[in-house]
């Protein structure tokens, strides 16, 4: 693919667990499918959502081989490979690109935060090793280290880097990353899906939002709206993402996206609610919460 | 062991690597030696100054293995199996165990912070799938979350949880942890080496502080000189570790402590200074001014 | 005024200083006048941009005067009356009210950081007292305190409290202010400039924004394309506002922004560039900087 | 006096209010011979702890004058002049003259935080408009800002700046601080009462610790204890301090501490236990458990 293909929705895929350590595929094939069904340009692995940290080693790649294998090139598929260690970064794009995703994703290594220097020589020491093109993952909220802008211009110049991917939350950035960008070929993709409407409309190629695991033709909608300038239409659509965002909000700690998400999943019998360590899943009366959201939604 | 064995001045021995994914095991063994000749109570592999989470799975394996047959039951061994991925920890654990560590140290997963009920969770269900006992480690600045004082006393009462390591700090912290504990087998050993001294005086057990890689005598005599309530000859040790701490500020980043303590035991002759991505060892004039901050100190 | 007035472009008017202690009336006429000729619809005295903090009490006092009289009803006027102390913020209010302001704008107290209960009373407590309508002002850099949309909720039931401006950078934020205000009569006034289009395409009633001291009229303009939902002007006016947003990144520190809005306004001849303790103002290059973003922009 | 005189524990003194904007000069009384009759070796007005930020200019103008008057040179008195605008703090300082304090405290101006440089620029215009003597006063928690040491270091080069107060809550900034003044006059005094024994054993001068309103006599034995070196005796007074700060983790919010503090001397008869907005005072529980720990104490 080259770099203009990369646009519109690519969910950030949640990643059925069976147990701690079992991959659920039957579940991971209805996901995959819902979400194409839904309308949507690319899938994400192992993200933050898709709880990539939170996984074995063996379990990662597992991973990686069945959703090549079910997705089958409908989609282009991104597998995350964000770690602490360089070494298990690459080995696991060798991985994934031996079983045939497209791109991959690393956002800095998140236990040691490098300085900007610092993150654009891994950068520059990463992308020549790995087979896959590589987005960036901007993620200071678990990663503690904001990919400044003139990091990522920089880091644009390196052949093998073809994007970000921000989650910074912050519009500001948003704004100076399009400003920046505006006259390469070099896609944003916001992942706070309060702010994908305006992104879109003011530059950004689209979105890697949690809530597409669930309702992937809201956001795919929303997508064509702002591409389109279609003002009035955006403010609809942005009050269902508002509603929709409630789901974030029924448990009360930092980990309530996430859990709600796949508590909705659950909700819908699209996939389990196992949640890998070190969260548990929604019990009630959460869950009759996100019920009651999705149900108010759909 | 039994809990009460653990105290004095237990190094987070430095890695000594030949490149990013090669152990130097030579290097290992004179490092090892070093500290043990300088009489230190343990030693600690795999933490933040070793550069634990930055190691590819096989290296921290083979460092564990290797750092067993060099200690030899010697002093006691700490091996840090921290990490986002619960089955990994465990995993690494067991490795541990078979080649005849003392315990394990874990701190909290480090990319999506868990709340405090949720850490608890996650200690209860780590500690009894772990073949050792397991000693938290509080590094705030790493991990993102805190173990509060009330989690770690919850924490205290599973059986096989024996003792915290905290580099938060915060010396108000470590107050609350040693009057919370003060009727308790549970030891508290201090991260930051200008807290040792106060720290043990107060009541702590003894510190797992870089600069005794360097120096362990000196920390060594921190620790009896704090024990026994020597105010003057503190004083004198602690304007030496004020002294020697200025290696870790000669780097312009966060990463200066870790560079500094490898190009330290480089100029000594004792290991390489190659450092795990994301970081480089430190170049000229970095170097020649570790060179005079030692010189000045022996 | 009723609430539905307060709507478009509201300068956070800098204070133009002789020294350290002395107002410039005749260079604030000729501000005044500047942004009046720009097409404002309001204007903000005393803001973070108006060093409103910094200012004696006798001088906060005379530039109240001095404002109100120059603009005599031309547009209405806010004053500021954000304080650390209660009894000074209403003593403040009295004189605007007297004075001829049409209404006041206060931050959360800035030094000891209530918690969201404790700032619901104070406002419910600060709101009776005042002669003049209120609005909220939501600047968390400064504070140290964000008021949360629960709290502004609450806060919009209190019968003086007539909107908000925010100031969060935040525009999840802004999302669940439009959100949770949407049916109700409470303008939501936007301050970071990079957000005011999309703010007010989706849902606020304006900018209150530092530009708008510089170049009047572009923010007008953004205002004005964004109720119109013109998407592609939008995107050409947020290029400009992108360009003199460099003013603020001139200097060094995060006071940069109000000295360069200070120096620019030096350029054009406005006013001195007088900045109050603890600033001071841009010296070359740095002055010679905002000249060249200057010439380019107009 | 000269600098050496800077010694011992000074209360940072509550200040007695009758309502929001009144006085209550017989509970003042009261509390400044409490706290003399305890041994403290000098008092500070208007701190933190004092609600200084939260008084109108004429309460705290007042408040000098009364406790000028009571004390009446029997301790050295030290008025705090924190204030955003630098005029407000020179004609305090000027007014605390007059009416016969030794020395004023000034934190940095808390609003609008100002980098190191232009802190260090701040403090040498500051200085020497001022009649008295200058304590720095390092509170990052509410100024936002931290008196890095070499600031401290530059400033400590300045004629009339004679000390440090510190109340960062870090001890490696505390040895830091000493480390870089220990060939100098420059008294550093601790503000968190956890970390007053070993700062004082280690090289500190003194503590400004809130509880010193409640027990005096406890802190100034805590003093007395570490500057003779008397390891057992500080353990079994750091264990009393303990408890006492019980008293400020009885509310729920951050507030907790002076409130706290008000609560317990109202129990005790000292003061009554009126709040400056923006905080009310405790109400049972709160106020229930507060007299338990204080029975408890005494």
């Amino acid at each position: 693919m080259n770099k203009t293909q990369w646009h519109g929705i690519i969910p950030p895929l949640v990643t059925p667990l069976k147990d701690n350590d079992t991959l659920d595929i039957e579940a991971l094939e209805r996901l995959v499918n819902h979400v194409i069904t839904g309308g949507v340009h690319g899938i994400f692995l192992l993200g933050t959502t898709g709880e990539g940290p939170s996984l074995s080693r063996e379990l990662k790649y597992r991973l990686v081989e069945e959703a090549c294998r079910i997705v089958n090139h409908r989609v282009p598929l991104l597998a995350g490979i964000t770690d602490t260690s360089f070494t298990e970064s690459i080995a696991l794009a060798n991985h994934a690109a031996l079983h045939g995703a497209d791109a991959v994703v690393a956002a800095p290594p998140y236990y040691m935060p490098p300085s900007q220097p610092e993150l654009l020589d891994y950068i520059k020491h990463l992308a020549p090793k790995l087979p896959l093109p590589l987005f960036l993952y901007n993620m200071p909220a678990m990663t503690k280290v904001n990919i400044d802008v003139d990091t990522v211009k920089r880091a644009a110049d390196i052949p093998n880097v073809i994007g970000i991917k921000d989650s910074s939350c912050s519009m500001i950035y948003v704004h100076e990353l399009i400003d920046a960008m505006k006259n390469r070929d070099f896609p944003v993709l916001i992942g706070p899906e309060e702010m994908l409407g305006e992104s879109v409309l003011l530059g950004a190629q689209g979105g890697v939002n949690g809530g597409a695991n669930i309702l992937p033709a809201l956001y795919v909608s929303m997508y064509h709206a702002a591409e389109s300038g279609d003002a009035p239409r955006m403010r609809k659509l942005q009050a269902d993402i508002m509603r929709l965002r409630e789901i974030y909000r029924v448990g009360h700690y930092a980990s309530s996206g996430i859990k709600g998400i796949k508590c909705a999943l659950s909700i819908m019998g699209i996939c389990g609610d196992y949640m890998a360590e070190p969260f548990q899943h929604f019990y009630e009366p959460e869950r009759e919460r996100v019920a009651q959201i999705l149900a108010a939604l759909r």
